[in-house]
């Protein structure tokens, strides 16, 4: 194990490069300068190394075709993790890796915007793991992450921030928003607070009581 | 309003095409074919129009740049339908807008991959409309609809199946998944059934009694 496998507690957060929609060259060169891991999920190693980024971590089931020990040599050092529990996708292992690791936080891209399956499960597991891990969705459009049951933060006006409960939320209360909720619910599929924007500079404040709530800033 | 806005008991499905990612023009071909009405959302008139589609209606808030007049006279008969309400989505009153006509079926593309928040919002509020209009989204990936509580139909072995749960959903037992489920719920955010898969050519039965379930097929 090399030495930037040690976790300090002030560390930057682990990347994980799933395996659906690429994302922009911009913003992978972003989560990747400060990074002290990346880790790639399967067959995605193809397209990552493509793109000339080395690569720490390789994980997956590898039940496909891919064989990953063809990576060995060109990635040195290159840690191959053969996950073949099928009881959970790659991604969820590959918190699971990290968490064992002493990681407390990592962003993911390339988990949202080809197979919808993969998308909803994707997003929404973050709620297994809430209590572990600070997990950060990335994509070209949004950043997607679970709120805890307060939260605070300084937004431009304008800014569009989407509310979505996984399951049901209660009482739900926001200042500044553009559509504020007063000790109110939303349920998903029923009631979300989607494209919800920011109404004025300055702080924005969410507090809810019970739930998974995912804040979506676009 | 022209004669094909009348709806039929037996009539296809309308078509929505609302403004997320593109799909592949195979399987937009494939959707226009038999759609008795085409309805855009807002600024996705650009695109569509530039594939040569004509387009029935156009809904939308029409609140930026976009100006939906200009498409009148090359559209004609286009219904220009301004829904500046903004505590619903354009998705959302264009289903609305289907069921005041009569519309008991609709098939929905470009509705994902772009924003995650759209994508969410989009795949789960067919929850609010199930007892009213039959909503099936399609992409180059995957077909996704809310599951009645007893669902049994024909796939080929290996078919990628995945049950999503809005929320939580009660007592779901499955035959012919390669994963079978007994009795067992399912709960976003925590345990879904994603990436199941038909384990034999032949029925798969979905049984659930509380809750709302999605099937993806990919």
């Amino acid at each position: 194990m090399s030495s930037h496998h040690i976790v300090r507690d002030d560390q930057e957060p682990a990347l994980i490069i799933a395996n659906g929609a690429e994302c922009s060259n911009e913003l992978l060169g972003q989560l990747l300068e400060w990074s002290p891991m990346v880790i790639v999920l399967d067959s995605a190693m193809e397209r990552v190394v493509d793109l000339g980024i080395k690569v720490d971590v390789l994980l997956g089931d590898f039940d496909g075709d891919f064989n990953p020990e063809i990576y060995k040599e060109k990635q040195f050092p290159l840690e191959i993790v053969h996950s073949p529990n099928q009881d959970k996708t790659d991604l969820e292992k590959a918190f699971d890796y990290l968490i064992e690791k002493g990681h407390k936080a990592v962003n993911v891209i390339w988990a949202t915007g080809r197979r919808i399956d993969h998308t909803l499960h994707n997003l929404t597991i973050s709620a297994n793991y809430q209590n572990q891990l600070k997990i950060v969705f990335w994509d070209d459009y949004s950043k997607a992450f679970l709120l805890p049951k307060k939260y605070q933060k300084w937004y431009t006006k304008d800014t569009i921030l989407s509310l979505i409960p996984i399951g049901t939320v209660e009482n739900i209360t926001t200042e500044n928003l553009f559509y504020p909720l007063q000790k109110e619910n939303l349920k998903l599929g029923y009631r979300t607070g989607s494209s919800n924007h920011v109404a004025n500079d300055g702080i924005v404040s969410i507090e809810f009581e019970k739930g998974d709530l995912i804040l979506i800033e676009s």
